[in-house]
């Protein structure tokens, strides 16, 4: 039998907490073996349980943090100022072994530096970094940084390689991934300073770690399935994953509009709804649920700000899958290995 | 009576030269009052007009260039080294007033430092820069640059939203179109030192010129409406370029995968194909051709590698418009009112 794991909720993170916060992490419980620990305003907490007849649910608790870290709450500020924030409190829960794991969809920058803070880097982490999974054709894509460092050093994105790799070999099973550093050609003479200066450590730790370094990809690459493994710059990597949710969006729109223009294809559309309608689920990055800070010593996901509770409950399952894989420490393992010289 | 248009065309650039280089053109003055000048190897240029039943073909020209500039040359060198060949000829053609544009397909950095060389930047320009157009459910959303400068200096960001919005006036016919500047937050805080220091730069820039800076947007900006312009640096402009063209192939892979899956998709398949195929043609990046080399003093129009008989069509037909419409003239005198104190 499976024993249920502890995830911590920042339950005050979301865009609109603490209701879709609330309602995720209970849909999370009902359908896989969690327990879920609410860190948030007590009574709001208690009062979205009661909307949701959910008060005695037998798996969630509600622990009282009484501040909130907002959007526009300087990060390292937050930190020190707010020390009863639901985050604070949701992230002192895996540091003390209360909990497996923490999610918030709360202020990326604010989990971050809480997580580096409060958790720690990993051993031979340079800097963690926000890892995320496009669905394609060819199956999981795993796109490293998508948001955590903007500007980073050549080693820090060559390590953005590493932990994606690790990331790719614990959660989709391949045993030498593939990885490639993101660049506007495949030639070496293309990209930047910095991806040129990365392209040699990332082949080298290739050569002393459990992947293949292919070179650079183009932004193609991400959905053609030349690679399983993309390291980018935070800078690029937010900009691209934002941009590929934005022409997702707005093609499943203009499809829609289009299977009802006629009513020739609007009975076409009524016959192939269900097939679009599962097709949307797949590509519907609300689905994957969050993305993973990895290199701190402890699971950490991170949920968009904009999360609806499916989301937030994808994102639950998604740590408690995650920590039950013993993915942080996997991955501190793997950086390990391709840092020793 | 519209006159006609030369057009010349470097008809050994794509992928496939001269194949779609050639069936393309032919194509072009086939469907608009254009003519155009094959440059390049002149026996198999007359062997594919042959081929296509062109060879009388009042508005087809083949000017003999024997020497081509391959995808591996490096720009400048190819420039100094092959002085005969068919790109430096069909430059030449637009720099002596025979042709009105110049359409290629091949090595874009190569066309970018021979039109520089040869045409010159227009006055007040720091470095030309491509601009290309995003077709979304909102109009068509401008990005400049998307890869003729990676590693821009701040002033050089900022000007790319001024060439994208006097493309966007010129081209689109939006009187003060909104310009914002990609980053991974729309926050001033957000961004590189680079965005930073451009940031100012073009709200400067928009209280002199025809345009209106909004700030920061994100990769989900170039499709939800919120900007007219999007003005970002090479590198990113290139990956986020292709990675939404990867993401609409691929999308559209998936949707056709689902409507064959079963007999009832199947069936609803059948119906919908036409309004797909449709859908199909508007979103499809071959189709709107080639991007705009913007800020030199003539109209070049640079087609991808890849361009296909429809792309190379498409991108002549374009560098038409842009050549009745005077846009590169219109460009510059846009950039000299908004850098003028």
């Amino acid at each position: 039998m499976t024993t249920p794991l502890v995830i911590a909720v920042d339950a005050m993170g979301s865009d609109g907490a603490p209701g879709p916060d609330v309602a995720g992490a209970v849909a999370a419980v009902r359908e896989a073996p969690l327990e879920v620990e609410l860190c948030g305003d007590g009574p709001r907490l208690e009062a979205e349980l009661a909307r949701l007849g959910a008060r005695h649910e037998r798996a969630v608790r509600v622990i009282h943090a009484p501040e909130v870290v907002t959007m526009d709450d300087h990060p390292a500020q937050a930190f020190r100022a707010k020390r009863a924030s639901s985050l604070r409190v949701a992230i002192d829960r895996v540091k003390s072994g209360a909990a497996a794991a923490v999610m918030s969809a709360g202020n990326s920058g604010a989990v971050l530096a809480h997580a580096l803070f409060v958790l720690g880097r990993s051993r031979g982490v340079e800097r963690p970094a926000l890892v995320t999974v496009f669905p394609t054709t060819a199956g999981p894509l795993t796109l490293c940084d998508v948001g955590a460092n903007v500007e980073p050093r050549p080693s820090m994105l060559a390590q953005f390689g590493v932990l994606g790799a690790a990331y790719d070999r614990v959660v989709h099973g391949r045993s030498r991934p593939r990885v490639g550093l993101l660049a506007n050609g495949t030639e070496a003479g293309k990209g930047t300073e910095l991806t040129r200066a990365a392209a040699p450590l990332l082949a080298a730790a290739a050569a002393r770690g459990d992947f293949r370094y292919v070179g650079y990809v183009e932004g193609s690459g991400i959905w053609d399935g030349a690679v399983d493994v993309v390291a980018t710059d935070g800078f690029t990597g937010n900009v691209v994953l934002k941009a590929c949710e934005g022409v997702a969006t707005a093609l499943f729109g203009l499809v829609r509009q289009r299977l009802t223009a006629t009513p020739r294809a609007k009975l076409g559309g009524a016959l192939v709804a269900p097939a679009l309608r599962d097709l949307g689920r797949r590509i519907d990055f609300a689905e994957t649920g969050g993305a993973l800070l990895a290199g701190v010593d402890g699971v950490v996901v991170i949920a968009h700000g904009r999360s609806d509770t499916t989301a937030i409950k994808n994102a639950v399952t998604l740590a408690g899958r995650f920590a039950r894989a013993d993915l942080a420490t996997k991955i501190a393992a793997a950086v390990r290995a391709a840092v020793a010289a």
